[in-house]
C-alpha cells in the first residue's frame, strides 16, 4: 500500500517524540508499505515565532509572517528525515515548494491550487521515504504561503490525492473522533466510522481533530482518512463515503465556546438591509453563521447573528457604521454565549430529532437563544455558563456514551 | 550609493538587537542610499539546531543538516523585513533561492557558482529594501546548500559583486580588523586599511573577522569591504587593493590554538612516501599546513606536519595505515601546540623580518618547533602554553600597539 502519514506538533515536541514517530514510520515501511510522511512544526515552535514577530512589528506583513512560520515545518521535516536515515530508512525532506505544492496568494490562509508530485514519485521509485513539511506551499511567483492553522492535514490529504495513495493517516494526541470532546464528557466514546459530511459538520462546529478544508478536499477526491493517536495502537476513526446501514440519528455532539452574538436593534424593515450588513462583513472576510430576524414591528426590525469571538474587534466598527447608515437604534454584543451542536447523517429524513435536542435542554432548564440547522446538524446558541452541561444532556439523550459493559471492560 | 550591509548573529541575538540593526538600515536608507541587507541566524540559533540534530542521528546527512540549518537565516530575514516595514521602510525577505544564489553540491561548505540578482534588482527598482538570508543557496537540482560557518560574509560579497554595489559593509561585534586579537593583546590597535592578500593571510591564520572564501571572492571582483562594529560608529577597517605607501614590515599578528602536530618517525627515505601520506589525507579532505622533513639518516626519515585539531580523529587511522604500509616506526600526535603568525605585505622584498620574529621569541625563551612562510607571512609552531606570550612579543617587536599618546587619549 501507499500510505500518507501526517504527524502533528504534539507528536513531535521533543527529540524523544521525533524518535518515537520515526520508529512508527520504520515499522510501516518494514511491513512492505511505501510511506510519505507529512510533519507539523515541533510542539509550540510556531507560537514562539509568532511571539517574536509581535515584539518587532505591530502588524507584521502576511508575506513575511509566512516566510517566518514556514521554517518550523521545514525544520521538523529535516530532523525527521535524518532520524529515519539513522534508523536505516533512506529518507529525504521536502519543503512545500520541493513537494510541488502550489497555493493561492492568500498569505496565512492559502488554498492548495495544484500539487505536482513528480519529485515525490521520483523519491518513492528509488525506495526513499519522502518527509514533507506540512502547512506550506508556494505561490506561482515563488513566495512561501502557509495554509492556516491545522494546514498540515490539508497538505497530507492533498498529497495522498495527488499520489493516488491508498489511505491518509492523520496522527495526533487523540485516538480519532469521539461522540463528544472527552475532556468535557468523560463517557464520550470513539467513533469507528464517519462520513465526510458528518466530519465536516463536526470540524466546523469546533471539533479540533481535523481541519475543515482538509476534510472538504478529501471528500472531493474520496481519499479515506484514518484519524489515530500517535501514542496508542487503537484503530481510531475512518472517515470515508461509507454506506450508512441503520445509523443512529445523532453520531456526535460538539461545542464551540469561541463565538459571539451581535444584535442590531431597531433597524428599518426594508429590502437591502440584510444585504448591506452581511455584504460589508463578508467584504472584510468575517464569517457569519446563525442569523435571526425578529418579526417586524412598526416597520422596525431586530437582526441578530453569530460570528467567531476573535472577529468581534474587527466586526464592531463595520456593524456600527451600518447601524448609523440605517438609522438603527443600538448594537448589542454578547460574548457570553456558546454553541452546542448535534450531528449525524442518520437524522436525514428522520423527523423529531430536533425536538429531542430542544427537550433535553429544556429538561435541564437551559434557555435556547438561537437555533440553526442543516440537513445533518442541529445547533443551539445558549449561555456560555451552561455549555458543558448542555453538551452532556444531548450526549445522554442520544445514548452516545460508552455502555456500562464497555466501561467495565 | 548602492550598499550591501551584512549583520552577524551577535548583532541579531534578540528582538532588541534586531530593532537596533533595523534602525541602522533605516538611517542609511534615509540618507538616500539603496541598501541590500544580508543577515545571519539569530545568536546561537544554529548551535541549538545542531545540538538537536545530534540527539537524533550520530551522522546526520549533510543535505538534511543544510535544509535544517538554513532555516535560521530565513527566520532572521523575515523578522528583519517586518521590522523595517514597521519603521516605514518597504522591505522584502529573500531566501538564498529567492535571491538567485546557485551553489555547488558540497553540502555544508558549498561554493557560490552563480548569482542571478534579477529579483533583487526588481525590488530595488521599486524602492523595496531586500533582506537576504545569508549562508545559503540552492544547488542546480533545487536542494538547499549552506556555505559553511561565516558563509553570510560570502553571501554579502557575492551579492555586492553581482549588483555592482559601491561597497560591502560587514558588521560584527568588533570594530574592524586589529593588529592582534584585542582579547589577548589589550594594546592591539585597529587597522584603517588592509590589502586583500593581508586579510586573506590573517583570516587563514585564525583571525575570525572575515571568512576566507569571502575575502578571496572580493579580491577577485575588487569589491571594497568595510569591516565595522554594529555597536559603535567607529570607521572600522577598509579592505581593498590599496597602494601600500611606506607600509610597515608587519601589519598584524594572529594566533591559532586549534592545531595539532603529527609526526611519522622512521619512514623510508624513498620517492613517493610524502605523496602517499599527503595524497591519502587530501583524499579525505584533511588540510595539511606546515610540513617538515628531517635530514635522512640511515635511509630512514621523520616527517612532521600540522593539521586542524578537529581533524585529528579522522586523520589518525589514515596516517596509521600509511605508517603500516611504509613499515615506519611510530606515530606521534601532539595537540599541545599553537601557531603564531606575523603578516604584512610590507615584508615583500624586505629581508630580516623573519629574523626579528625568531629573535623576539628567543628572547622570551620560547622554542620554535616548526616554521612556515609565505611572501607576506611568517608562522611559527610553538608550545600552546607559550601562545599568548609569543603573540605579545611579536606584536611588541614590530611596535603594533597603540602609542602612549593614543592610549592617553
Amino acid at each position: 500500500m501507499l500510505i500518507v502519514q501526517k504527524y502533528g506538533g504534539s507528536s513531535l515536541q521533543s527529540a524523544d517524540h521525533i524518535k518515537n514517530v520515526a520508529k512508527k514510520v520504520q515499522h510501516t515501511v518494514e511491513q512492505g508499505h511505501q510511506v510519505v510522511v507529512v510533519v507539523s512544526a515541533m510542539g509550540d515552535n510556531t507560537d514562539a515565532l509568532l511571539e517574536l514577530a509581535e515584539k518587532l512589528a505591530t502588524m507584521p506583513s502576511a508575506r513575511e509572517l509566512d516566510q517566518l512560520l514556514s521554517t518550523g515545518e521545514t525544520q521538523s521535516s529535516a530532523l525527521m528525515a535524518m532520524t529515519l536515515e539513522h534508523l536505516g530508512i533512506p529518507a529525504k525532506s521536502f519543503s512545500g515548494r520541493q513537494a510541488g505544492i502550489i497555493t493561492s496568494y492568500d498569505y496565512g490562509k492559502a488554498r492548495i491550487e495544484q500539487v505536482d508530485p513528480k519529485e515525490l514519485r521520483n523519491a518513492l521509485a528509488v525506495g526513499i521515504t519522502p518527509v514533507v513539511a506540512g502547512f506550506q506551499g508556494v505561490t506561482r511567483s515563488g513566495d512561501v504561503a502557509t495554509l492556516g492553522r491545522g494546514g498540515s492535514d490539508l497538505t497530507a490529504i492533498a498529497i495522498a490525492n495527488a499520489l493516488g495513495a491508498d489511505r491518509c493517516e492523520i496522527y495526533s494526541d487523540v485516538a480519532g473522533v469521539y461522540t463528544a470532546d472527552p475532556r468535557i464528557i468523560p463517557s464520550a466514546s470513539p467513533l469507528g466510522m464517519l462520513s465526510y459530511d458528518e466530519m465536516l459538520e463536526l470540524a466546523s462546529q469546533g471539533a479540533q481533530v481535523l481541519q475543515t478544508q482538509a476534510v472538504e478536499f478529501a471528500k472531493g477526491q474520496q481519499v479515506p482518512i484514518y484519524a489515530r493517536s500517535t501514542f496508542s495502537d487503537e484503530p481510531g476513526t475512518v472517515i470515508a463515503e461509507g454506506e450508512s446501514i441503520e445509523k443512529p440519528p445523532v453520531t456526535a455532539v460538539a461545542l464551540n465556546r469561541h463565538i459571539a452574538k451581535l444584535g442590531l436593534l431597531g433597524v428599518p424593515d426594508a429590502p437591502g438591509v440584510a444585504a448591506l450588513i452581511f455584504g460589508e462583513l463578508a467584504k472584510h472576510g468575517i464569517n457569519v453563521e446563525l442569523i435571526i430576524q425578529a418579526v417586524s414591528h412598526n416597520q422596525l426590525n431586530d437582526i441578530a447573528f453569530t460570528i467567531e469571538e476573535q472577529d468581534v474587534k474587527r466586526a464592531e466598527p463595520i456593524v456600527k457604521s451600518c447601524l448609523q447608515q440605517l438609522g438603527g437604534h443600538s448594537l448589542v454584543i454578547d460574548t457570553h454565549v456558546a454553541k452546542v451542536s448535534a450531528i449525524g447523517s442518520g437524522m436525514l429524513g428522520r423527523p423529531g430529532v430536533a425536538a429531542r435536542v430542544f427537550k433535553a435542554l429544556a429538561n435541564g432548564n437551559i434557555n435556547i437563544q438561537m437555533i440553526g440547522t442543516s440537513e445533518i446538524k442541529i445547533s443551539c446558541i445558549i449561555d456560555r455558563s451552561d455549555a458543558e452541561r448542555a453538551l452532556g444532556l444531548i450526549h445522554e439523550e442520544f445514548n452516545l456514551g460508552k455502555s456500562a459493559e464497555m466501561i467495565e471492560d
